[in-house]
């Protein structure tokens, strides 16, 4: 029987870190990056070239990507989440090899997370992509908001449908994000298997949050749908810091123990990986770790 | 469309308070489970008639049986956990509407857990439900160790396939038990589809625990299958006192939202379960709660 290849983007270093209470250091942004690398995580998401005014937690990714230049860090590929044609550019600048834009489900949400129209965020997307495409770098389209959206609700699947047909030829990923965590499995079974069904699995990838608990569910749902990418944050980095308890992205580290159970390769080692997580939790002093961190320090790692 | 009926055994006044390192008056056991039953949901593993000495949280099993014996509590089906012939008469004797024996997927757990071979179980079970059908008490027949066994490594589905096949005809319920919390939901999907497609869906149950956080991944992968009764405890009440932080059943707080969102039908009030999984809380002082609870008591439950 064939491996199959899942690949991860650990999000954590800025969908993490920009929604936890603690600023951190240039310094100490790239000592989490790079223990994430050293976990062999083919993709991370360095940064975002966003107002630092906005996200203060995100100034000086600039200086994130600098420190990453070195041939040490050559075969990780970094996104950059940017806003705009402006944050493109500076991504670029700053040598980012992706790109990551935000595309909407709901008009609530662009116009609250991005103050510009649905129909304005794919416009400025497809520029983008243009000048992209020239320039060498990667694009990911991630679509916000896909099952529910906090200002919107319910999220009708066929908005979510025609976007993907109109971005799918173009960027290189197309992620489906359920952004707060609304989503439960079968309804991420429906989604997914109709997406796969029409355009493959080769650009589809999925972004959970675990605020319901249902993160892990919820990918193995789009798994059993094909879905073969997925974002997921270090430590389970995230969650609202206004919120105690609430929780962030799925964790790679869950996410990864998963896959490597049931028989996924993801070039990642776990050992390294709980390394990165026990960093994160040392350097945030909130990451909770993954949920199963008890079973994987007592049992699967001292096997190893 | 048809709503589907799920149910739900909320196994923590006896699985989830045998794990726990402290241990409850009658009363506060009996606390517990009428909160749990206030709450709709509709059977409750109540307690078990082993030994006093190996097992010292579930000595008065009998009290609190007799504590449920008013009108208040006639809805409630009441299950106790018997190891065998003498602990059967003992849960006549207390009132229980339903025993549950313990049969094995692997020698190892059968002489450790019970100091019996696989078969021995199986004659002692199939004795035991010829009595309780003169009895008029309905039986559980729970195969612990379907996935993998602490002591003999992996299980052989085809072990299980043969001891499902025995019982299935005879008993109330057959409850798959992922004992040690093992199970990935690939394996749980394929293992409960084969199942189902046997023997139809009508008895069958899991029971999950969420040591490696894969709980609700692999409620929804049964659910796939068709299963429709699943184990569950009070505020994830349990996990192993000697671990800390190790995960004990899969919450009931947790499953009973993702069907409730999924649609389907448990009974269950939601508000009364958090109240139900609050005092587990208080009562314990280490039952952490369904993961989810900080979501459900920030939004669902303002809401309603």
């Amino acid at each position: 029987m064939k491996t199959e290849t899942v690949i991860i983007t650990d999000v954590g270093p800025r969908d993490g870190l920009q929604n936890q209470p603690k600023i951190l250091t240039t310094e100490e942004r790239l000592m989490l990056i790079r223990a994430i690398a050293e976990a062999g995580v083919p993709q991370i998401e360095v940064g975002s070239f966003v107002s630092p005014r906005a996200v203060p937690a995100m100034a000086g990714t600039d200086q994130v990507f600098a420190g990453l230049s070195d041939q040490a860090n050559a075969d990780v590929l970094s996104l950059a989440l940017i806003p705009n044609m402006k944050g493109y550019q500076l991504a670029r600048d700053a040598g980012a090899k992706m790109v990551t834009m935000v595309l909407y489900a709901s008009d609530g949400m662009a116009q609250k997370n991005a103050a510009m129209s649905m129909a304005d965020a794919e416009a400025v997307t497809l520029d983008i992509i243009d000048c992209a495409r020239r320039d060498g770098i990667a694009v990911t389209a991630t679509v916000a908001v896909v099952f529910e959206c906090p200002f919107d609700g319910p999220t009708d699947p066929a908005v979510v449908e025609d976007i993907v047909a109109r971005f799918v030829g173009h960027a290189d990923q197309v992620v489906l994000a359920d952004t707060i965590g609304a989503a439960h499995p079968q309804q991420v079974r429906e989604l997914t298997a109709s997406l796969v069904k029409q355009h493959g699995s080769d650009k589809l990838g999925c972004h959970f949050h675990d605020t319901r608990a249902m993160g892990l569910a919820n990918v193995y749902a789009a798994l059993e749908s094909g879905i073969r990418r997925f974002d997921s944050s270090i430590a389970g980095l995230g969650g609202c810091p206004f919120a105690p308890g609430a929780s962030g992205n799925v964790s790679t580290d869950d996410v990864a123990m998963m896959l490597a159970q049931m028989g996924f390769e993801t070039g990642i080692d776990l050992n390294k990986l709980m390394l990165a997580s026990d960093l994160a939790a040392q350097l945030t002093g909130t990451a909770p770790g993954g949920r199963a961190k008890p079973w994987l320090q007592r049992y699967l790692l001292k096997a190893a």
